[in-house]
Formats: structure tokens, C-alpha cells, sequence
């Protein structure tokens, strides 16, 4: 008998159709003999209907009582699920965040897990019963107030809830059929991942890939559970997301995957008198914007001239924020002129087999040069390389990486791989 | 400085237009320098919404999990609700049923308030805040559960509130300005009741007037709870439902108003041997139905037959399963057939004053005498006579009752008074 955390999306649970087939797929799971707590997220577009509700009241809804509307979404899909569940025979019962034990931080809209004490779920586990749970929501036990984690929440909710059972395995459901090598929707020939370490999961994540958010991977790497990413459509195998342990002996393929992301913007500072602390300077003013800078890159200075240009990549939807701050220093800091680009697009090659291998920047640089694709900037971690690109190839530079490194399968990878099951 | 718990329907909050309007309300009535606490129902139809999402997945949702369920739409009102207050300068906080120690017992879908512990509310109150509980939601202590209070319970969870915090008044707002002499959708000439007593307004309610639940009234005449009944269309004052101490000096109009009931059946028992036990046998038999029984009649037997017929009402969802747990002991009872009459109509007329005035009986015999209307059953209370007629005639019965008992206002009354403001 395993201890299994099953996550649900939105998309999975958006009718009543959804709820009786992931009912049907959790009571399965009972019947096998496991114990089952479910993690599901609010069903379908509920979020943004109460969202768009809490507007037409007030222009911009405050922290606590944006959570507490929020929350009401969770609590409709899992005393749904836990009906569906007992009408095929098996006993449910549902938990809100609180009830479950998700004890966060006070921050409203994006809260921290400071503790899990899901007392509650366990004895529902011994009682025979599945326990549902909210995702995304959670409870701060200084105010009393309910909170709620931000953005891919549920994720974060089942893989806590994983690592405080000591559950066996966390399955993230989708309506993909795992990891891919690449956005099939962009290279057909990506292949789905049988197994990836979490470090490389991770670094894939920050480059673009959507299907895990990164705050839960890095939870289940801190924590040593293993996720399961796999379709709720069918009953195929997905992606084993692991956590090998230092010395362990893992088959590691050089490259595991590839990914694009087209959301960031480049800005570049311009004639920066090329003294010690002006870097320092302009990531300062960068920071009290709390934009997210991701790549930096700093050009050599010309002799002649002692000034140098410094470029950076960040959200779009910063980028007008961070020109504004900076040019309000502009004589403070000394630099000649701003440049915006927002057609810019980034390709990351990750692969944990990176680390032994040397070659592996050269074949990625020869593929997009045999390709006529050029290279903007350039940075690498220990297991990641990641070029800007123009927008407009970014595509094709996936598809030219991929099968340069002899990631294309054989056949057509399915996407969406509804069965209709 | 008083301490106001103001009460607002789902029709009052039906969408953003109605929350900003009340939320104005509301905060006009915290400038005034009172405290205010604000019980709110789930918004317009939300709850029957649920309820078909319900259908939906299960065809008879669970108690624990229905609750669970339905408990959301209160949650999105009370934090809509608290961001329109804030919106308007005002500090406001949203407590569910659990936070604000609504606590019952775990009769789930009809819970009884066993304990109200309003401390988070006290505190809020205490901030200078507005406090916003959501209305028909509890906690029982003992399974750690969310429940609710069943049909009206935001009425019994406003006097709850009103009685724990010692409040000096709940107003109930509703669409209609008050409680009325009659329904002035029947009777175009009936008057608002500016006073009324709770025992008067127990019996009104009992008879068929649907503005409070019988519940609420019950609970605010045993704690000793002022209520106002009035309109959140307006800033009429409405009526007041008071507990006048004995022996204290109350004007007493003989008939305060008039109430009809369409809502119930007629079940006939034929041929009753007249025999000590019988009745007791019968009434056994529908009490395990659970049926709810109003008017019970037992007519003198005939002697030559030894056999008597007993009548009584009941609602009419309640007729056909009574019917049959009859019929399955006809036997046994040794009566000679049923006879069932879902076309009957109730009028009851209510005064205290009856109390000291003989001759009401015959002024309300003698006025549906003249109009031609037939009387099938009578019962009668301390303040109440209620009569059975057919249906068809129940709504005139009204209006001639009315008028002869001098309730007739000189102007017509203005159904749902809404000035649009």
C-alpha cells in the first residue's frame, strides 16, 4: 500500500464531466489499495469570474478579502469531487486549507508555507476515507486570516502536503501526457520525458517550459518527494520527476531538453562611464522597481572611449517601469541613452550531463550558425546554456537545437493526448 | 452610541450595483457614530446555483459535503462586501460562520446555534472596524465540520449575533418596507405595522407571512432581541418586532394583521372507530414521517356508527408520504378510507388584543358569512383564529376580513418600495 497526493488543475474539474472522471480515476486509485489525498484546484474559470466580480465592486481589491473571495473557488470543486467520489462508493471528505494544516505567513495573495500539520487529513487516511484538500489556500495563525499562495498554488499545496505524509509519490495531473524535450506544440518531434532529476526540472521551468511552476519543484527538491507529472485524459506513464541523491548512479543523457520563452524584454543602458560601482548603481534603481532581471550582460569597454554598454533581460510587462526609474537617474548614474527591445526571444538547453561533457556550447552554437539564426546574448549555469534570439526564430531555433542534440523521436509526439477517456 | 446589526438578503446583494448600494448604507450608518455589524446571504441566486451544480454531479448530495458547498456563496458576498466598504473610507473585515463562533450542533443542512462565541467580532468592532459575517454558516466543535443553519438561518444568525454582542437593535432589510396588515399584493389597502410583538409576529409568521422566519422570531423573543424589519430600497422606518415585559402598558389593536397560506393539504381520516387511543395511533404513524402537521380537527362521532373523522393539514410536499404510511396501517387503525384536498387556502388573523375583546370570532364569521365564503376547518390560539377555506377564495377572504376589522390604510400601500435610490 503507497501513500499517493493526486493534484488536479482547473481544466481537469471545469463541468461536472471533469468531476465524475477524476472521481472515477481517484476511486480507482483507493480501490487498488492505496491511501489518497487529493489536491484540486478551483474548477475551471471560477478564479477569473470572481476576479472580474471583485472588480466591478472596486478597481483594486485589498489582500485579505480578496483571499477570502478567492478561496470560495476551492471550496466549490472539492465538495463537488468529494460527492462524486462517495456516489461511486468510496468515502471523501473534504478540507479547506485551514483544516488541512497549510499554516502560511501573513503575506496576502502570495503567502509562504511556514508549517503543514495535516492532523486532520491523517486520520482521514486511517479512517478509510480519501481526503480532498484546497489547493492554493492556506491559513496564518497570527491573525487568524485566511491566505493564499499565488500563482500555481495547488502545485505547491500538493507537494507540501506530499513531503508532510511522506507520501510516495506526488502526481501532478494535466491535460499534457508529462515533460517534453520541447513545447510539442512547436517542435513535433519532441519526445516526452520518461524521468528528469529535479535540478534539471527546475532549470527548464525558469526557461520558459509551463507545465510545473517552479516554486513546487523547488519544495519537492528541498524535500525529497518525487513528482509525477501525467495526463488526467488517459492512464499512460508521464514524467518521473526525481531527486538523486549525491553519488548515486543515474543514466544521465547530455541534453534532456529544450526550451523558449518569448515574455521577456531587453533593455540596454548605453554608455556607462566605465568606473567601479556603476553596475552596482543601476541594478540598484532596478531593484526598487521589484522588477525581475533574469540575464545580464556586459560588453567590454572600448579604450577610447571608457564607457560600456550593459544590457539586461527582463519581464515585459516591467519594462516600462525599470525605463522610468532609470531615466529619472540618468544624470545621477551618467549613461549616454536607454534602449527597448521586446522582440527578443530565449532558448535554454538544459541537461545535468552538461556538467562532464565539454562540446556541448559549441554544437549548440554551430547548429544556430548553420542555421543563419544570430546570437544576442549569452549565459550559461552548470547545467543550462541560454542565447537571445530574435523573436521571430526562436522557434526554429528550437527545432534546429533539438534535433542537432538527437532528441527527435521517431514518431510525432501526441499533443493535448486526449483519448477522450 | 448604539450597536447595530444590520441583516441583508441575497436580494439586496444580487450583483455589484446592489453591493455598492448597501455597502453605502452600511458605512452612512458607521459615520453616524454607531458600531456595525452586517450579516449577509450569498448574492441573488447563488445558492441555488450551487445546488444545481450539485444535481449535477450527485442526484442527493451529502449533509457534510452540501454545507461545505453551499457555505461558499457567503464567502464571495461578506468579501465583495467588506472591498466596497473599504472602497468608501470605512475599515471592514469578513468573518465566516466558524471565525465570528457561530457554533451548532452537527445536524448538517439544518445545524441549531448551540453557543455563539462573537470574539473576532467584539475585536473588530473594538478596531473601529466594520465586522461583515456571513449569514446561514456554523462549526460544531465536535467533528470540527462547517454546517448550516437551514431555510432563513441568515435572519437566525443576525439575531444570534444581536443577542451575544448585547446589540441595541438587528434590523432585517428586505425588499418590502416592513411587515404588513396583509400581503399588499393581495390586499392594495393594507397598512405597514409601525409595532409589533414578537408573540403576534410568531403567529403571522406560523400563518403564512413570508418577510421572517419563524426561527429568528422565536430566538429574538427568548433573548429579548429588538428587531426592525426594513427596506434597503429606501430610509423608510420599517416595523418594529419588540418583547413588552409583562404587566408593561403596550396599545393593543385587537387585530394586528391578517395572513393566508396556500402552501397546504388537506388529509381526511374516514371512519375512525371512536375509540380511546385512535387518535394517538394515527398521529403516531405521521410523526415517523416527519411530516410537519398544522390544524388538527376531530369531529363529535356519530352515534349510530360509533365511528368519527379526523382532518388535518400539512404541507403539501409532506401529503403523499403520509398518505401511504397510513394506508400500510389502514388495518390495524381499522379506519374506512382517506380522503386527501390539495385546493384549500389558510387565513389566520392575529391580535393580542383578542386576548381581552369577546366577539372577534363572530366579526370574522360574519364577514366571511356576508361574502359567501365557506369555512371547512377552524383553529384557534390565544391571539389567532385560522380558518380553512377553499383556495380559490383564501385571497378575498383576506381583503373582507381586512376591511372588516378597520385595518384598511386610506392610501394603497407601494409593493417592493423601491425608490431606486
Amino acid at each position: 500500500m503507497s501513500l499517493i497526493v493526486q493534484k488536479y488543475g482547473g481544466s481537469s474539474v471545469a463541468d461536472a464531466e471533469g468531476l465524475k472522471r477524476v472521481a472515477k480515476r481517484i476511486v480507482e486509485t483507493r480501490k487498488a489499495g492505496h491511501e489518497v489525498v487529493v489536491v484540486v484546484s478551483a474548477m475551471g474559470d471560477t478564479t477569473d469570474e470572481l476576479l472580474d466580480l471583485a472588480e466591478q465592486v472596486v478597481p483594486v481589491p485589498s489582500g485579505r478579502e480578496l483571499d477570502m473571495l478567492l478561496t470560495a473557488g476551492e471550496r466549490i470543486s472539492m465538495a463537488l469531487l468529494a460527492m462524486a467520489i462517495k456516489s461511486l462508493g468510496i468515502e471523501a471528505r473534504s478540507y479547506t486549507g485551514s483544516q488541512a494544516g497549510m499554516i502560511t505567513d501573513a503575506q496576502h495573495g502570495s503567502a509562504r508555507i511556514v508549517d503543514v500539520t495535516p492532523k486532520r487529513v491523517r486520520d482521514a487516511l486511517d479512517s478509510g476515507y480519501v481526503a480532498i484538500v484546497a489547493g492554493f489556500q492556506g491559513f496564518n495563525r497570527g491573525t487568524g486570516d485566511i491566505t493564499t499562495l499565488g500563482r500555481g498554488g495547488s502545485d505547491t499545496t500538493a507537494v507540501a502536503l506530499a513531503a508532510a505524509l511522506d507520501a510516495d509519490v506526488c502526481e501532478i495531473y494535466t491535460d499534457v501526457d508529462g515533460i517534453f524535450t520541447a513545447d510539442p506544440r512547436v517542435v513535433p518531434a519532441a519526445k516526452k520525458i520518461d524521468r528528469i532529476s529535479s535540478e534539471e526540472m527546475l532549470e527548464l521551468a525558469a526557461s520558459g517550459a509551463k507545465v510545473l511552476y517552479i516554486r513546487a519543484v523547488e519544495y519537492a527538491r528541498r524535500h525529497g518527494v518525487t513528482l509525477h507529472v501525467r495526463s488526467s485524459f488517459n492512464n499512460n506513464e508521464g514524467t518521473l520527476v526525481t531527486n538523486p541523491k549525491d553519488g548515486e548512479i543515474v543514466e544521465e543523457p547530455i541534453i534532456t531538453g529544450v526550451a523558449a520563452d518569448l515574455s521577456e524584454a531587453k533593455i540596454t543602458v548605453v554608455g556607462v562611464p566605465d568606473i567601479p560601482g556603476k553596475a552596482a548603481q543601476i541594478f540598484t534603481i532596478v531593484a526598487k522597481t521589484n522588477a525581475n532581471i533574469d540575464m545580464i550582460v556586459q560588453n567590454v569597454s572600448t579604450a577610447s572611449t571608457g564607457r560600456t554598454d550593459i544590457s539586461f533581460t527582463l519581464p515585459k510587462s516591467d519594462a516600462a517601469t525599470v525605463i522610468t526609474a532609470l531615466t529619472a537617474e540618468q544624470e545621477e548614474v551618467g549613461f549616454d541613452s536607454l534602449q527597448h527591445d521586446d522582440q527578443i526571444g530565449k532558448l535554454a538547453v538544459v541537461g545535468a550531463g552538461m556538467r562532464t561533457n565539454a562540446g556541448v556550447t559549441a554544437k549548440l552554437f554551430t547548429a544556430l550558425f548553420d542555421a543563419g539564426i544570430n546570437i544576442e546574448m549569452i549565459s550559461t549555469s552548470e547545467i543550462r546554456i541560454s542565447v537571445v534570439t530574435r523573436a521571430d526564430t526562436v522557434n526554429e531555433a528550437m527545432r534546429v537545437v533539438h534535433r542537432a542534440f538527437g532528441l527527435d523521436g521517431e514518431i510525432e509526439a501526441v499533443v493535448h493526448g486526449g483519448t477522450g477517456r
